[in-house]
Formats: C-alpha cells, sequence, structure tokens
C-alpha cells in the first residue's frame, strides 16, 4: 500500500514550489516540505530523495508547462507573426505567474552543468528553435534569425526580471512590433517627421 | 610589517579569478587559492576572511573595471547612436575577456539579495540609465527607452551567453543597426520587394 500517486506528488511540488518562493535553496528544509504538504517525512523521502531532486523535478514541470503553453499558441493561428506574439506573451505570463522560476532556474545553473540535471537547458534550445522557426515562416526577411532570436529571448528575459510591474498594456505586442521593425523613428533630418505630422493632421 | 598593499590583494584576487573560473564555488578551497597566488594561508585571510569575501571583491572589481571602459566610451566620439555602438561592443569584449563573470554574477544573485552584498546590481543600474540616456541624446524617437534600454541589454546577455563563437564580424554594429531599425524586412507583399529589385538593377 506504498505505491505513490501523482497526486501526492503534485502536492508535495506545490509546497515545494511555495517555500523555494519565500527562501533560499539552502535556507528551505525538507521538514518544512513535509509539513507545508502535509505529508510525513518518510513519505516525502519516498517521493523525493533530497532537496536537489525536488528542484529538478520542479523544473521539469515547469519546462513541461511552458511548452504546452507554446504548443497552444503555435495552433491558435496559422500566421507566424501572430504566433510569435503569442508565443512572447505566454511566455510573459508563464513567468509573471511562477515568481520563483528564475531563481529555480539560476539556482540550477550554478549547481549543475548536465543536461540530465537540469531540464531546463532543453526548454531553451527547444523555445529558440520556435521563435527562429517562426521568424523563417513569416513574410519578412530576417537576415540572421539565431541572432535575431537569442536578441528576443534575451531581451524578454531582461524586461521580465527588471521591467515594471504591473506589465504595462500590449506588452507582448510592443515587443514584437519594435523587435521586427525597429526602436527608432529618425527625427532630427526633418523630412520624415514633418511628413509625419502633416499626414496626422490630415487624418485627424 | 604586516601592511597589506594593493599588489598582493590583485595577486589573489587574480589566483581567485582563476579558480572560480574551472571550479564552483563550493568546490574552490581557500588553501587552492593560496597556493595559487603563492602567499601563506594566514596572508590570504588577513586580505580577505572567506570565499564570500573574494567574490564580492572580484566582482566589485569587474564593476570598475567595466565602468571605466564605458566612460571610455562616452568620451570617444559625440555621437550617441556611435557611443551607444561602443558601448554595445565594450560590453561584448569585457565579458568575452572574463569567461568566468557570468558565473559570479549568477552565484552571487543566488546568495545575495542587498546591494551592498552584490555590487553588480549597481553596475546593472548604471548601464540602463547610460542606455536609456544615449537613446535619448540620440537623433531619433525612441518611444519607451526603458523598454528597449532593457530589450537591448537583455538580449546582449542572451548573445554572450549562447551567442556563436568566435563572434561574428561587426557584431555590435548588427546589434545596434537592428535594434533600432528592426530585424524585419517586409517582402512578401511585393511592392516593396518588387520596387528594391527595381531600384538595385537600375543601379547596378
Amino acid at each position: 500500500m506504498r505505491s505513490k500517486s501523482a497526486a501526492q506528488a503534485e502536492k508535495i511540488l506545490t509546497a515545494a514550489a511555495q517555500l523555494f518562493a519565500t527562501h533560499r535553496f539552502h535556507e528551505a528544509r525538507m521538514d518544512d516540505i513535509a509539513t507545508l504538504a502535509e505529508v510525513g517525512k518518510g513519505t516525502l523521502y519516498r517521493y523525493f530523495k533530497d532537496k536537489e531532486e525536488l528542484y529538478v523535478a520542479l523544473l521539469q514541470g515547469a519546462s513541461e508547462g511552458l511548452q504546452q503553453r507554446l504548443q497552444a499558441c503555435r495552433d491558435a493561428t496559422a500566421d507566424p507573426v501572430e504566433q510569435l506574439r503569442a508565443v512572447v506573451e505566454a511566455i510573459i505570463h508563464y513567468f509573471d505567474e511562477r515568481p520563483h522560476l528564475f531563481d529555480l532556474i539560476q539556482h540550477a545553473e550554478v549547481m549543475h552543468k548536465s543536461e540530465q540535471d537540469f531540464p531546463w537547458l532543453t526548454t531553451r534550445r527547444q523555445i529558440l528553435a520556435l521563435v527562429k522557426e517562426l521568424l523563417q515562416e513569416s513574410d519578412y526577411v530576417v537576415e540572421d534569425p539565431e541572432l535575431a532570436a537569442l536578441m528576443l529571448l534575451g531581451g524578454l528575459r531582461g524586461v521580465l526580471r527588471f521591467g515594471q510591474r504591473p506589465r504595462p498594456v500590449q506588452l507582448a505586442e510592443k515587443i514584437v512590433q519594435r523587435f521586427l521593425n525597429g526602436y527608432a523613428t529618425k527625427y532630427s533630418s526633418g523630412r520624415g517627421r514633418t511628413l509625419a505630422y502633416c499626414e496626422a493632421s490630415v487624418q485627424g
């Protein structure tokens, strides 16, 4: 009668995620995780032999969850640029819903070096490949899609970690639009800006 | 006769950087650092009371070094976009010359939360402010320079960590140019591309 259940494992992982969100890795104790999950310590150790195993399982779960969301973005529309916008939006939501996820990844990166120990490496590579693919499928010519995808995803990480909260409206839309079309509008040479103003006053 | 010298401190820091570059933090031992620096263990502990203090001193030194380089970029030219390109180039070189610097920062982020313990926080904020300033001083209109600066610097981090090596030629130039003007060239709607081809054939 000592079989493992998915529900029980989920309960333990939820408790661990909660604890890791508020305590540094070396401060979080297996005892506290057991208490929070309302399971005996023996049960906890039957599921996860130490904190590291819990960590890897949490990252594994986060990786799978994000990959499912990204697949849903691909299925929702046929337009690659629209898919890219949906992917950026899904990543923003996914991390914002899980404030501890960055710490999990950073801790794992500091502690582990191999792919097996650190499932996020696979996820990162898959997201990069997905973004490159969408850029290549789009109606745009994107030179050097590898560099472009790294700049987009790295930039997104910067915004997620250090950007303003609550998030600006249409953040994903802005990020993708400016990534594709640029952050700059030239104005000092005169003509472009004057034209734009003229059009605005004609239209408005 | 037990005064401290800057040269001695530098020797210890160089040895520590070397060791942290190839060993994880918890594997690097003070003994090994003393041996590598060719100082006695007593001397080592007079300069730095533990590994954490060494870590913080290394980050402090890296922060100051990078800030000096960035100041030199500002002084080299009056054009803000040219300065931005120089800043991006300086960051690329600085990190590429110090392969252990990312690990130092990650470790410090996992272990510390306060600014005092973690001098890189200040550097990161200053670089962000510098990029925003350059964007605002430039001849371009950049909407939301905070978002723009986060995307540029985050993207740069992505390229530094996961991008191709050796670095492509004119990498900094490409990054800044595409950041300002966009990664995309529309072509499938026909007209733009046809025009471009026509012009090319007329000119060529």
